[in-house]
């Protein structure tokens, strides 16, 4: 058991909060002889960093992460090769202003931890948010590059495709597309949409929420078990791991509640090349905890960013009612910087089912 | 790890088929001292039995359970004693009829586990579901009812509040209600509705949708961790760990990803009490992870039952293709017989996260 | 987390006191297609069985293990085909003599665990020993017979090598004179020494202490890991979880504290078929923590028996000093019992890094 | 699951090898409000510190520990305050001699484990041992002087007890002696008989084994479990995860197997304040798995350092017959500095226990 930890053969630790030196990650069961580099690590990271368009926080980060062991050089330039043992991660902290956090101190933001971090340790580092800083996410996205090298074929792609009440038209969906706007929108006339709204929102210092979806393709079929080793109940925990998440679903998810049983059936015929092959996928590739071969999706909603202009009643420790109003960097959409992490999040997933399964059955 | 187990310090393992000798369950971690009873169990099982109404399937079942070890008899008559051993739970399968499973020991039904088993294991137990049947989950409702008794002043309860597209009004929210219905439903205008939609789709060999909303009162605040081991994300693992769970939300879930920071903030007062009081709950009862000592909300949707009368196109072991129509008893909406499922599944959630806070900081 | 698991991949948890209904375990992890059968299981536990001769205790148990899950019918008779989900094994049990404990109930027996059970619990089932009887041990056994048909080729046998000062003669060791007498001496001569000595204890009331050797043959080398995970680290907290153990060494043990580095150097050749061969087996066919594909050579030290007839000092649970002196079925050398337990911790142990290691690294 | 972690409420994760750029480990679950320094923590790696006598390697390292995230600053100087979010402690590796290791890079050294790791992984670190090098005990030694904190009133001390065929002479125990000699010998005369025969070893190039001796007082009774989380299973697992080490065993240990039922028996009397109070302690402090409230005593035996300068028969890795003899910076024993290891383990196992215990009664 660890209160940060997850996976099981595939296993990440973190550590770290916004203000210390460093944060950083223990990635523990990486196959030996598993390939990757520094830089590609570094492509992952820099998708998520902030500062990258006005619809992010402006925290400058450089997120240049260090591998501290567990590799041994490759042959090509920068390759790296997994020996077995635990892979460190760890990135600097360089960008900690030394402001005035004694305001926030005492205060409990609405929305915030800060009133149940003292429900619960009665002692908290109230600088950045501690812990609960988005920036921890950046170790996860760190090990999420490595599983993605463990399971042959697999490639995990994320994209928002809701914020607030504006939803993508999905006969529109463009992957090309996601890395074309700062939104990782795969529809090229949503996320003109977007800009205007959150134009609007960030001036008016309010913020909004948003639905991430996430598509894994190349997961092998047999992946996952049953019942409590489900692979989508893991995936609903990594991704309910990630801050401002409130809901998750797989395949149609809460609109399959509204379907017959007809509708919902994702009748399977043989294929060309002679091996089943379903004719849907309102299941997201998961059936009875376990991967079908298709691919597997997952979506996730984020609540609307706490930190805002506008003045919400509060209290603080010492028991007076205060009014507060977050001022400094913040993200008028979190959702946005949550699709990389959540990419991250099922690759981690998928890789520990796989080890799991591998190591269950002999296959994989 | 474990593929069959969940919780940590409060720890369930189940086993058993739909068609074995027996299922059960060990529940390990129950604090010494608890009490309980095996008629207290057998209640909460009862709610969950088949074959109560015409609207779940018609095997009868007398779900008889038995406390086999961890407990000593306590002063009261029926009352026992857990002493801190691992308490075994244990449920005799009494009606597996002897019939002919050969149809569908090589084909695949849609929307069910036969194939995903196959691809996995290579060998399945194709009698009445084998380990997917819903038969298992009685063991977590029995190991529910020994959660409850664990935090003092607890109260977890759950209704139906959504079959297929129509949902309940909840300005006509009553929990009494929800004990007057075969649904669970706590509308009762709506339980007439329901009524009328399921006799149509039973007698038609269709199936629907539904949604389940659980509520824990009296968790205390400070219960979780910040990020992997947060009381929001073992919920969601916890309810995605129940069969046929499409989605899984906490308060205002999907619905907050549509809010403005403005709309979605809980804010705080000081109480008549001299404490901090919530204004409103749209984080359902969780912060960050930690309980904040408001109500619990969780909410997850089922799918439509997919064993149907209609015959759905698939494909058998061998290759072929077939045509797939499941005759037998099957329960038209299976979101019904999951609400106390779902309770039970919240309550483990909530014990296990008890014992660890207490552990982790000697409070609570 | 588990207080009453074991295992990572091939994981175990067992339940149930010396005077409940029964005791059993589940056994989680079994890979799909492993077969075995209870006459199989059963024939371990009868090794175990008490009362087969005047050197162990007189309690008749049959000790008929069931199967309950997690198994299809195979082909041969009795024949059982493992689906990979969880193995429940059952075991009534039947010689629960209505005597009257309230002479123990609350007087603590020296060399017991009664007075720790009440430091930590504050109630306790004083029935022949609760949780902490040496019944709880057949599930074990239940459970090994099982794990012995994982790893193919692997045979894991035990001997008792040690009673009082009493040693065997290692030259004289024969694996057939194991089954041959009630000690499972490997040594003829010492079985009869050992016969006329525990006669005279058994008489005199006294009980005495015993060293158990187990040789696992067929491990494959690469299993283990290098620190945390140390194949022999599993096997001696295994080998230690089994009652009145005190002490457990792997290879030459304590006794290598003595050697120099050039005595204790396992010398490597190339052997007659092309391999790297050992010249010797100081190690215990473990180095680093991993297999080396010779032998595993593990010993563990049982104390004598606490139950004996000779009055002792001691304190009950309300203060007062007492003498206790233990009536009843008990045998003057837990350690010849233990023989068989032995075996199958070791075979839990190497199953559990067989399928660490297939799902780590994909060879095995 | 984790190959690289130990504890369950107190958990430790390490990570590096000898010759990478840190090394270091993540505590996770200390409890909020523990406090401790960095200064705390160098004092425990300095006796831990190769290069202080002749009698250890020279290699020299200055060990610094740096805590980089977890903490606050407490009200005095240096003094950290733990936050209950894991504590990340990292050492820089500064002594990493650029020294050519093609000799040994595929070489397999007798009774180090090069093969084991090539059996397991295929690709391996020959650097200085890699994951197997006693650089990483640096980073235990740190997390064992976080877990001192945690319970109250804790100490652990452990001494050097046995030198090749040497032991000290029981009787003239001084723990004070421990600090004033280079071997950690609690006996002044012997650590004298010591010097002159480790002058010998050295000289000669050979290398010999070693036993410590780890006392933990102040455990409160009641911390452990019955079978399989007993605390002397745990410290076993513990204890048997440092390098070199064969054998483990609680209390009287090996010798208990030669004692009689009365001779090992630990009487109870009611001692002057009125509670029990044990007159012997052949249990080392724990019966059934349960610490007794006495000092709870463990020992471990330490196998000759396998590095040794007279050649030994050996293979490589492309099959062929070699010598090896290796040079270099080694400890004639290397159970000299396993003393500060033993108790930072044992201290770990307690602290674990201690909160897991909280946790499933909510006392201690």
């Amino acid at each position: 058991m660890s209160h940060n930890s997850f996976g099981h053969l595939f296993r990440v630790t973190t550590w770290g909060e916004s203000h210390g030196i460093a944060i950083g990650c223990v990635v523990d069961g990486t196959p030996p002889g598993t390939r990757f580099s520094e830089a590609g690590i570094q492509a992952y990271l820099d998708k998520r960093r902030p500062g990258q368009s006005r619809y992010t926080t402006q925290r400058q980060e450089p997120d240049q992460v260090r591998v501290l062991s567990g590799v041994m050089p490759g042959e090509a330039e920068g390759e790296l090769v997994a020996t077995g043992t635990p892979i460190a991660l760890e990135i600097q902290n360089t960008d900690q202003r030394s402001k005035d956090y004694s305001d926030i101190a005492r205060r409990y933001r609405p929305g915030h931890a800060d009133i149940t971090y003292d429900m619960k340790y009665g002692v908290r580092d109230y600088r950045g948010g501690g812990r609960s800083s988005a920036r921890e996410t950046a170790t996860r996205v760190a090990a999420g590059a490595v599983a993605r090298q463990i399971v042959p074929g697999l490639t995990v792609r994320a994209a928002l495709v809701q914020i607030g009440t504006i939803a993508i038209d999905r006969s529109r969906w463009d992957w090309d597309e996601v890395d074309r706007n700062p939104f990782f929108c795969p529809d090229a006339e949503t996320a003109e949409r977007w800009a205007e709204h959150l134009d609007a929102v960030r001036k008016s210092g309010s913020s909004v929420g948003a639905i991430v979806e996430v598509v894994a393709e190349g997961v092998p079929g047999g992946l996952g078990a049953p019942i409590y080793a489900k692979l989508d109940g893991d995936i609903a925990a990594n991704l309910m791991s990630i801050n401002a998440v409130k809901g998750v679903e797989i395949g149609d998810g809460f609109a399959a509640a509204t379907l017959s049983g007809e509708e919902n059936a994702d009748e399977i015929r043989i294929g060309p090349d002679g091996a089943p092959q379903f004719l849907t996928n309102h299941a997201g590739g998961i059936l009875g905890g376990i991967s079908t071969g298709q691919p597997v999706v997952a979506r996730f909603a984020v609540k609307p960013t706490s930190s805002i202009l506008t003045p919400t009643r509060s209290v603080d420790a010492d028991g007076n009612e205060v009014d507060v109003m977050t001022k400094g960097r913040h993200d008028p959409c979190v959702g946005i910087r949550a699709v990389p992490i959540g990419e991250a999040m099922v690759a981690c997933a998928v890789a520990d089912h796989y080890l799991r399964h591998r190591g269950q059955t002999g296959r994989g």
